[in-house]
């Protein structure tokens, strides 16, 4: 083996490690402090209360335009008693805001005013004292309290600052962290390397993801360069990042238990290790330390891993060290779209994508892998499974943490099905305009979609199943799995399917005949897939057995993801569209067109979100757009069909 | 009269208004768009989809430490019949992240592998295809939709777009907005003149306040110098802001009906007036112009005016602008604490105080005055009464949207009551640390207090009401008003109330038989407040009847409030605490000693909330920092007294 590993310290739970990493490190007792003039103050934390210089308003003023007087003198005039005041002696033509003259207590409005001329103006009602003045201090009394410390300033709080006369503030400065990426295979986005990437070269992205995390925590971060995969220079980066200016430092990458993982040897070298390794996944290989008093984390090196150490361990830290409560997630109830299984001591951050189906809102889990940054921005929440827990039953409610607001997912369809590109394009045109609609795809093959909408948990399903019986599409199928459901079917597009071969078809591949041959492996679809019914239908017209293909029962789930098995070598051909053989730059040999309708609820036909949709696959732009990915006709697009 | 004043064009409903403004200005046809670098665009809005340049992983890699096989040469093996593989030729080793070399498809976990030297390692377990492997793709797909167009970039998304190989993205430029304060009674506070502002000068705050929510709802703004009430100036401001290249104009102040009011007259002779006035309150004179095409927003110049008429016209349209959705308000279901008149045919906006009561969230009315900024910046949301509707019952259920996020309004402890400048304290001192809890005070006097509590309104109540029979306080008071009630009364101060009179006393007033003077004018406090319970004690002791008083009848609502009477002259002398009158600098004499308690409902007494506050008020710091204040005692604070 070619070097010694590391061994995690004993793993602990969540609550656990938060509570020793929180009691060991309590905020600064005397923090720093920034001096910032009110309208820059905003976002920020203030370090003092701050207690008003000026009474606002500053001197009695008109309320409203009209005259000034002293309620006194205007006690027993009425209609039929009214009274004459002279000008400028016992009233004043003022104008809303300005000083109520000499001894005057009170505002006629100009309404009721008559002016005689001459002078003098004649009035028909008494005034009562201080009617229609904004008295002296009637906002803002000098001395008084105008904000707590600890108080985050808001744009409506510059008008009471600058109105109780206060034009600076002082505000807890940023906590700052330092931010070091550790990796040999790493290579900055900024260099020239990025433009060729090596195979084993990785594009850094964890420390711009954390920086910006850190910044709307409200901190504020410096990144170093990246730090190659040698212990003696992480650990002299790392002292020197802890005896500078910084509160806290994350290394990224190297803090699990590898051979290549130097975090822990740093951090104990040169202070103490906390905490190597928590029961949460993803973020198990967090390691935390304490180097001469500040903390060091050696943050995880997947990127959703990363993501859920820093917002578990790091932002409530730096969040206790402006004296702010953690930012909390909005909740939501929701059911789950399916079973999900868990693994009984590990705490799972479950991210899902939400949307509400009829009453409920409807969990739908995406994949776990804590190398996917993609699982965390197309999530809409996070389902958090105990440790306790064996993982939850179908349609069990259970508590999303939102990571999208709320309104956001009322507003978004959720369409689970066969996976098609041209709703890249769908999701793309309809966030056009104001609507504020989203458009949501689970891919789980054209079976899988109907199966969804029979359970109640999507707006919509993609289907191109084929009626190997007559040549139809979907009809048969929806008449069989959703007996007497009110379903409507709507047109999406014609496409070619066919074989994606490598660029140039090195192997001569020219038909499905040729899957059979010895040299020649293929990937396939998942079951219930339509491009899996129609190459099952197409072998059986051709007397293929399953048996006489190598590689029939390897299965990728998406038309793009066979267009990469064929890129990669990993296969020689697939079937699937012309646009994924297209957007990797390969072959392809068509087959068959074939049909791919929209199967929609009647139950949610006529709401806003499915109009919107089927307005939108009706517009020329979105059918241009779907004809230019090639290998796709839309002269029905949108058209409802029988069923 | 001075000058012609103007009239409102017909006033229209919210809606009507709404709906005028946004279909007269739809968003820009062809957008400006920047191009930023992905760290630099968290917040912004993408101009167009996003699709992914490379793969990620771009090659299949190693998702464990171990060795890196070929699966189908690994299929048989078992603990009975473990297989040798050779190493650099059947076998490979790898640290997580490295490339899959040569044909390998499989990584068997290190943990799992013999290592018999020699270059030779034993296995005693297959590998599936694929296993503990990173498929290149496995993530982000090269050519795959990463985001729509419109989408808003998080820090997560920095992740995906710089994996995808994405370095640079074309966002939404922010819409510009003018800000035009005008008003020639106004004072820029970065100016000299700020520093001594003469009676009838204000300082000019709702630019910034404006220019704040601008950038909070996405847009940038320029505020241009302060403008005097001139046509010909405004005009030509505001003419060459639209020739320029905002897309929205405000001119803050003068767009109501007064004679110095010129928005209207300056937008009806550069283009055509919409709206102007609208039955909102506050915010009834807006006016809204279309200039150029350019819409012309006349923004009241009371601040909560400004903020709502913003909020409802000016933000809606910025956010159209960049195709998003408005803002909208977090809401919660709230229970007003008491009944709340409101104006039929206007839509109020009214602000409110909430604090979760027990079960109930309760939402106590603040003042309602346009003018005072201070009562959208202590509110913690705001009840929208509807225009055919006359107010709201007592305890009447309704939606609050909210200014504060729910959770802090979870954290809020409502004391409603008597005033004390010990309870500004006690809020900045209660938010020192990071329990969340805020304090929010409303002052309706202490028998108001005790009904609060005994309606269930609030979690604990100031009360300083002295029992004249026998010279006790608060405690007869208890047992008349809330019978049967569990309630715990706790010490806070003792304070000295007495005379407050102008710096030197020029009246010569040296006690309460002073009050009686014919050049003598007194400022009293409430009904129910317990100062105003002391005077008349007092005075029926040295036999004086309030007739003999003058300004018996003027009352005030807080001891602040008879300093300032005094301060501004309106009144001679009031009775209240030598806090109020240090903090003006004013003279105090003392008249008599009394006891402040806190009385609490034992069914939060236990809470939280409660005990944070006790503690707090135990405190050295808290004692001290009161003392300071002048004419208070704190030997007993915090002391659990007896009923």
């Amino acid at each position: 083996m070619p070097n010694q590993r590391n061994i995690y310290l004993k793993m602990k739970p969540l609550e656990t490690a938060r509570e020793i990493v929180f009691e060991r490190f309590a905020a600064p007792a005397s923090p720093a402090i920034e001096m910032v003039s009110v309208p820059e103050a905003v976002g920020r934390v203030l370090a003092a209360p701050v207690f008003a210089r000026l009474s606002s308003p500053n001197f009695h003023s008109a309320a409203m335009d009209g005259i000034a007087v002293t309620a006194e003198q205007t006690f027993g005039t009425s209609e039929t008693s009214p009274r004459q005041l002279r000008l400028d002696q016992d009233a004043f033509f003022v104008n809303t805001g300005h000083v109520l003259p000499g001894d005057t207590n009170a505002v006629i409005m100009i309404e009721h005013v008559n002016d005689l001329g001459a002078g003098r103006v004649e009035i028909e009602a008494p005034a009562f004292p201080w009617q229609h003045v904004r008295r002296m201090g009637e906002d803002i009394v000098a001395t008084e309290l105008l904000f707590p410390r600890n108080h985050v300033v808001t744009p409506y709080c510059v008008g009471a600052l600058l109105s109780g006369g206060i034009f600076d503030v002082q505000v807890r400065a940023r906590p700052r962290v330092m931010i070091i990426p550790t990796g040999s295979e790493l290579v900055d986005w900024r260099t020239p390397e990025a433009a060729h990437l090596k195979p084993g070269q990785v594009l850094e992205t964890n420390s711009f993801v954390l920086g910006g995390l850190v910044e709307a925590a409200g901190g504020c971060f410096e990144r170093c360069d990246i730090v190659v995969d040698d212990p003696e220079h992480i650990r002299a980066v790392v002292d020197q990042a802890v005896e500078g200016d910084f509160d806290m430092v994350m290394t990224v990458g190297g803090s699990s238990a590898g051979s290549e993982d130097y975090a822990k040897r740093v951090v104990s070298e040169l202070g103490e290790i906390l905490v190597h390794g928590v029961t949460i996944m993803p973020g198990k290989p967090l390691l935390v330390g304490d180097v001469a008093g500040k903390p060091v984390f050696g943050i995880p090196g997947y990127p959703v891993s990363a993501i859920i150490a820093f917002e578990q361990f790091v932002r409530p830290l730096l969040r206790r060290y402006i004296d702010q409560p953690d930012i909390q997630p909005e909740t939501l109830a929701v059911e789950t779209a399916r079973k999900i299984p868990s693994k009984l001591g590990t705490e799972e951050f479950l991210r899902v994508k939400l949307g509400r189906v009829g009453r409920r809102v409807v969990a739908a889990p995406l994949p776990r892998g804590a190398g996917c940054i993609t699982t965390i921005t197309e999530a809409d929440g996070i389902l958090r499974i105990p440790r306790n827990v064996e993982g939850l039953r179908e349609g069990e409610p259970a508590t999303a943490e939102l990571i999208r607001p709320s309104g956001t997912i009322d507003k978004t369809l959720m369409i689970v099905g066969s996976h098609d590109n041209s709703l890249d394009i769908l999701a793309d045109e309809i966030r056009r305009g104001a609507s504020g609609l989203t458009l949501s795809s689970s891919h789980v093959g054209s079976m899988g979609g109907l199966m969804a909408i029979k359970r109640g948990v999507c707006h919509l399903a993609g289907s191109h199943l084929l009626d190997t019986t007559d040549g139809s599409y979907n009809r048969s199928y929806i008449k069989k799995f959703l007996p007497g459901e009110d379903v409507r079917l709507v047109h999406l597009v014609m496409r070619d399917q066919g074989l994606i071969v490598p660029k140039g078809n090195p192997k001569g591949i020219h038909g499905l005949e040729d899957l059979v041959r010895e040299d020649v492996r293929m990937i396939n679809r998942q079951g219930g897939a339509g491009t899996r019914i129609l190459l099952d239908f197409r072998l059986k017209e051709l007397g293929i057995g399953p048996d006489a293909i190598a590689g029939y029962t390897d299965e990728e789930f998406t038309h793009m993801a066979v267009a990469v098995a064929v890129l990669s070598g990993t296969a020689d051909v697939g079937l699937g569209i012309q646009a994924a053989a297209n957007a990797l730059n390969l072959d392809f040999l068509p087959v068959v067109t074939e049909q791919y309708d929209l199967v929609i609820p009647g139950c949610f036909f006529d709401g806003f979100g499915i109009q919107v949709l089927l307005e939108t696959i009706r517009t020329d732009r979105f059918r241009q757009r779907v004809e230019a990915l090639g290998g796709y006709s839309t002269e029905m697009t949108g058209k409802i069909l029988p069923i």
